[in-house]
């Protein structure tokens, strides 16, 4: 437990530097990520943290709630101003950050008002960038999903069976995940970016496009979520993607693999193996100061040398990056793209992940997911990475 | 088909009439829900309903969208702006709708930036009153969802093996779900109100506070989704609430039953009593025009006068409802609080739930979904509502 707290004190620390380079007096946090980030647990309620100085909670409910920083009960927004009236040695911030990339307009404005600061900026930028580089705490949150991410992915070949759908494979691997200790709910950030449990992709579906910005889509299976699985035969000749959630602890680890039923297409063999390649290669040059940029044209310069650049990343719609920061959401930054400002940090913990979509085959490639240490990249997702046969 | 245009007809005529009532020149629309409303679809973009005339939806992906509208493919949110420009009878509006309770105060600040309307408004909470009266096709959703989630209930004790634990029988509840054709994705309103696929309470987990506002809590499994099942054992004398969501299509119905192992408390048994009671007693007052308040009143009644106050809705966090409305989220208008300013209408479909927890047994009680009638109230989920005994 004292790890976790030294954790803690690290994180904060890290934020409250972020706040002095804004010049602000402090921040108050209302999202799940953030108060996880920063008392490690989701209450009803609000954080602040001053720029210098211990955080406060506000907490609504539970009324209970066991929180490793002060906590003050509220009942109403409004109950926080009567604490800064009060608390010795505590003014209201004059410069005060919140969350506006999350906030909703109505709540953020209903804080506003409340708080009345002579300055009010936004943390959410700043935020994601601190979480970017991972703490010892999370990189090791992150080694244990990533390891019960590749026990779950082992027992595959014994979810399926001749005759099923996609539909049927996805759920039987979702129960094998839940039973490995998934904790269901799969974070990701941004309005409508909405995902089940991962993404299975089979057959002429892996080319259906979709409106959200993961790597690939997928028809789905209703119009309300339309990505992934949708309920395409598993018959001779499919290659069946598994980009499954890694969400065994609340930090969520990345991780793809190609399974086949009977014998693919020889051209999905050989993306497969330029996926490969491109996985090796990456290998070998990520380190801290490499521009994730270069990632992303390396990749494509390899795609476009094995002439398969039209089915990089998708066909009728592609992808344009391939790889991402993950951490409490599966989407963090560095994104992996071609106009990237970012450089590669020791401390960052990055999904890689190179794809091809066959059409009438599906998709194939693999995505791993890296820590990036002061010397290299070392690999968190350790599991078989050829196409793996079902038959 | 035809019908299912009818209606989103119906739908669109019943958001512009309350576009008139505000005396807005239109709304522009962002949210998956919203969008899903009004043209049966999610896409990556905006959809801009005038307050008369035929909505014009702005896509930004996928760029084959199949929409039931005019679509106009745009890559920047400043593309909008060409199409008010150049669009024969159009005029950039000058009272515009923002759903300022979902969009982020950043987007939000973007869109207003870009239309700098001479009047902005909030769409939110008047979108939430007309999706609160069923349109005919969003009725017949939700008796879809609702057969099958008691489809899915049939199937519990068969679920179940002596030993397990509560989150391994959910694991298997899921997956039934899942075969069932649960679309996973369980929609709810409002921040951080996260939850998986719905709750099983067990033994004294049925106590434990959780943060959010649904009816009962629970610890959960980890402290990133505090709520729900945390691993109890289901041992002798264990009463199980099943509370899973009904997400058979993007309409969501709710619906409670309690199965036991061995034998439970006497007290457990006539909480549950009380639970049916109350129920028979709503179903025999609901009716459009009753006040929500007084069907709140009449359940707290009912369990004062049965001594069980105490543990109704909860003990040490006791919820302040007894019911909801359901639809495209599981947490829709009317709310049946003390407070409510609403009353019954033909079209509301409403989840009613009287709910006991017995401390160191679990939870007991039921759950139904009501579609109000012009005369009455119409249940939608037909399942055993004694106690079920697993053993």
């Amino acid at each position: 437990m004292n790890a976790f707290l030294d954790d803690l004190l690290l994180r904060r620390r890290r934020v409250q530097s972020a706040l002095a380079d804004a010049a602000a007096d402090g921040a108050l946090f209302a999202s799940d990520v953030h108060l996880f980030y920063l008392t490690g647990r989701v209450f009803n309620g609000w954080l602040y943290l001053p720029t210098e100085g211990a955080p406060v909670a506000f907490v609504r409910r539970p009324a209970d709630c066991d929180l490793p920083v002060e906590a003050v009960r509220v009942h109403r927004p409004d109950d926080m101003l009567g604490w800064f009236s009060n608390a010795p040695g505590q003014s209201r911030p004059k410069h005060l950050l919140f969350e506006a990339d999350t906030l909703s307009y109505s709540d953020y404005m209903r804080l506003y008002s409340l708080f009345q600061p002579e300055k009010a900026g936004n943390v959410s930028a700043a935020m994601r960038r601190v979480r970017m580089i991972k703490t010892p705490w999370e990189v090791e949150q992150l080694r244990l999903s990533s390891q019960r991410h590749a026990e779950v992915y082992a027992e595959i070949p014994d979810c399926f069976h001749p005759e099923m759908t996609d539909l049927e494979l996805q759920a039987e691997i979702e129960r094998r995940m839940r039973l490995h200790g998934s904790i269901g709910i799969f974070r990701t950030y941004g309005p409508n970016m909405n995902i089940f449990m991962g993404s299975l992709l089979a057959g002429e579906n892996a080319e259906a496009a979709s409106p959200f910005d993961f790597a690939l889509g997928g028809a789905g299976q209703t119009p309300i979520c339309p990505i992934g699985a949708n309920g395409t035969k598993l018959t001779d000749g499919t290659a069946i993607m598994v980009d499954m959630a890694g969400n065994y602890t609340a930090y969520i680890s990345d991780m793809t693999r190609v399974f086949s039923v009977g014998r693919l297409s020889e051209k999905a063999y050989r993306a497969h193996g330029t996926a490969r390649d491109i996985m090796a290669a990456a290998e070998v040059v990520m380190r801290p100061g490499l521009a994730c940029s270069e990632l992303y044209s390396m990749a494509v310069g390899m795609a476009e040398k094995a002439n398969l650049a039209d089915c990089f990343m998708g066909t009728r719609q592609q992808a344009k990056f391939v790889g991402h920061g993950i951490g409490l959401e599966i989407n963090e930054p560095p994104v992996l793209t071609p106009r990237s400002k970012d450089a590669l940090q020791p401390g960052m913990v990055i999904a890689f992940e190179p794809k091809f979509v066959i059409p009438e085959v599906g998709a194939v490639g693999v995505e791993n997911s890296y820590l990036i240490t002061e010397t290299g990249a070392e690999k968190l997702t350790h599991f078989e990475e050829e196409i793996i046969s079902l038959t």
